[in-house]
């Protein structure tokens, strides 16, 4: 402290042991001051620490010391983040665990029920697409394979978004989305091709394959693009990304998906009309 | 040390600093010792640490000490071991981040092309019940919400089970599983009745709404019980539970999700044959 009571230096438990009797304190002691507010979110300051290998670190309001946060305290908060982001990605609160069944059920419900008015969205959907699917049946066998493999590219895409959050690791907007879009057309791209080529022979319809292939390529690139999105426009806009949960973009991403697959198969559907 | 050159006990270097001048080593330090041994597992470790919120812990070998551990390694292993559980559930790598698009596109392609064969099987089921679709394509309509639904029950099940092995709290494999079919039934129930009352109301259709709502509450609470109990049984007999994935059970839990329906649907399907 000098003379104004304001923190200069940090002296390290160690150095403290090591120093020649003879030194004083100003000879000793780091004046490079690394410091946090009592404001910080505690998930930054965990960062810091962990980033810099400290034990501990000072907290200042306006250079005046008051109190300090060691790593003991930070290995708890690390912890508890990484169960939040683990809780939205899951979209059950895992960081505290409930003994009582009745009171667990009751904690999960409201995500699912709510998200089942997202999943009636779908519904009506593919309603808007029952004579279609009357004309055509077999269209009602990929469904579930298109909206499945949607929404898993969109979570797998969602965590890696959440996981940069986490470690600050984003860079501009604009680079990301163009990254995710490439990224997203890869693997629709892909996964469109395989599906194109099992249709195509199990079902002997070559334009069958067609529909559905590019059904799920587009759908994965939408799913892919809005798992990283969502949590990264939230963010930048200074929004808990809590509610871009797995299971909501899933469920979005059936939506998406069905749309995107019932307006492809329409436009070929006198080439699959049911026998 | 002793004169076998055990270790016998520690000293903080709190008590270094803080100790009278006269005291000997053997009055001051600690002899209830706690160790580890170089093959413990780096997670157990950690939370060991966690626990006890020490600062270093000494590593032995038959009471010989080997080396230290302290508490800034630990925050490391427990960041990473956070995002280990958490690219379980993604069905992602998101430990190591990738820049380049095109390994990112190859990280995450492994996992969504196996699962398309997954989900082919389940293609191949609503396949066998083609019959009925073209009979009541209605039935169509409901395939996704039931899908969505009872993945997302499984993937809160799943968190729930991979939280509590992570934190060691997990008990009788027996009591587990029955709370889970508790927690799946009540869940099912409450879901499968809000089901049925919105179909029944949007559809003018009483028994459509039961098949629905049946179908739902028994698919989710298979889906449930399946990822709670997948991961905990891959536990139980040592296997590491990796690929019991978020996106794993939700691909698993769309195959018997919809053969749930169709077999509930055709008990009904006089009742909701199209016009």
């Amino acid at each position: 402290m000098d003379d104004d009571e304001k923190l200069v230096g940090v002296i390290s438990l160690r150095s403290l042991i090591v120093w020649p009797d003879e030194a004083k304190v100003a000879d000793v002691m780091d004046t490079n001051l690394i410091t946090v507010t009592p404001s910080d979110d505690q998930e930054d300051v965990a960062r810091l620490m962990a980033d810099y290998n400290f034990v501990s670190i000072p907290v200042v309001v306006k250079d005046h010391l008051v109190g300090t946060i060691t790593v003991d305290d930070i290995v708890d908060v690390i912890d508890e983040e990484a169960a939040e982001d683990y809780s939205r990605l899951a979209g059950v609160d895992v960081v505290t665990l409930e003994e009582n069944p009745f009171k667990s059920a009751a904690k999960r419900l409201p995500w699912l029920v709510g998200l089942i008015f997202l999943g009636m969205g779908t519904a009506s959907v593919i309603n808007n697409f029952e004579g279609l699917v009357s004309q055509a049946s077999i269209l009602a066998v990929f469904i579930s394979l298109i909206t499945g493999t949607a929404g898993n590219a969109g979570t797998q895409s969602l965590a890696v978004s959440v996981r940069r959050l986490a470690l600050k690791e984003t860079s501009s907007l604009i680079k990301m989305l163009m990254t995710e879009v490439l990224i997203g057309a890869m693997i629709g791209a892909t996964a469109g091709l395989t599906i194109f080529l099992v249709v195509w022979i199990w079902k002997a319809n070559m334009l069958l394959g067609v529909a559905v292939g590019l059904a799920m390529g587009v759908a994965i690139l939408v799913a892919n693009v809005a798992g990283s999105f969502i949590p990264l426009v939230m963010d930048k806009i200074g929004v808990d990304p809590a509610v871009a949960s797995g299971p909501f973009i899933s469920t979005l991403s059936d939506l998406t998906s069905v749309i995107i697959y019932f307006n492809i198969a329409g436009l070929f559907i006198s080439h699959f009309v049911s026998a």
